[in-house]
């Protein structure tokens, strides 16, 4: 692992790290809510994004109670996210949504194997967070509908979700390598093998072949 | 006025005026924060989104408890700001943060102006969004900072100010109007005076004139 860093350290950067993660889907849901198709898509895709913020809201103030600067820190993660991001454009809206049904699926998965690196209430925080699945229920519904529409749309997600899950366990890596989020390397192995798992069933509850 | 609507019917109308204000300003805010220059503003305007969902969800609760269906109303009501979208597209960060602190304050004198067509319970929440300043104090402090950073800001803010205006009297005129949602054209010009009026002191207020 890169850095050495302390409990108290590993602790913060990873609330820091989840906190991020809120941000980044609450701002993907706010643009698919404004580029919904209509209008009961854009109020349920607002409301999913309404959601993320109240989970970033509530690691925040879990880092402002630890003495952590969230802003700082989420500043410090950031860069890591731009090759992942410029990698991974949607072309269009169904791509848009597709991609936070598989990353914030994965992320999840990451999230949840950081929880050892997190005290009691830091963990609670989380916990509620990582347990709420009102977004995965909406866009699995949304994008099941979708497909039964638009017969060309499986096979374009099909191949679009392995290209995000393949940027996704590199980012996944690379942030918990950056920033010396787990304990060894056989550690980290035995994360990337159960997020590569559970993609796996999120694909097949979408009736896709991951 | 074009629709001899019902008390009723008046009343759903304007609490689904005041939802779709809500919701477009979210949207803005949501937008705003996705291309803001630091993660400082990012957050600061993620959270401004995320009280104007809170708003609309009042709303929407309350247009639910009488009966209405938020989504239908909304979606008759949003075509009346199609021509205002497309006649007022910021050229930059700082014209849409200039463009939320404008049409926010006009829209709020507008609904407040409309609090007549409501009964007690549903004034409550409309009070309660009407109230929040949080939106226009974020931003009055953060456009006067980039004023002093920029000179050169001034005049070209103070330029689209103007423009922001005429297009918005236009379009509360129109929204009024078209849903019958004044008692009678001396209200109508009543409303059109005050909220040019509290317009001008939301511009002095940032140092620029009207």
């Amino acid at each position: 692992m890169s850095h050495a860093a302390s409990p108290a350290d590993v602790q913060v950067t990873t609330l820091a790290v989840l906190a991020l993660g809120e941000l980044t889907t609450f701002e993907r849901c706010a643009t698919d809510a404004q580029f919904a198709p209509s209008m009961k898509d854009k109020v349920g895709l607002a409301g999913l994004a309404g959601h993320a913020l109240d989970h970033y809201d509530g690691f925040a103030a879990r880092i402002e109670v630890l003495g952590g600067d969230v802003v700082g820190l989420m500043q410090s993660i950031e860069p890591s996210y731009t090759t992942f991001q410029e990698r991974t454009r949607p072309r269009d809206w169904y791509e848009s949504l597709m991609k936070s049904y598989v990353l914030d699926g994965i992320m999840r998965d990451f999230h949840r194997a950081a929880l050892v690196n997190l005290d009691e209430s830091s963990r609670e925080v989380a916990t509620a967070a990582l347990d709420d699945t009102r977004q995965a229920d909406f866009l699995r519904i949304r994008l099941t509908e979708a497909k039964a529409e638009e017969a060309e749309l499986s096979s374009r997600l099909a191949l679009w979700g392995r290209r995000l899950v393949g940027e996704a366990l590199t980012l996944g890596r690379g942030v918990i390598l950056g920033f010396g989020l787990a304990a060894d390397d056989e550690t980290l192995s035995a994360i990337l093998q159960s997020v590569t798992t559970h993609h796996s069933q999120r694909m097949s509850a979408l009736g896709l072949v991951s």
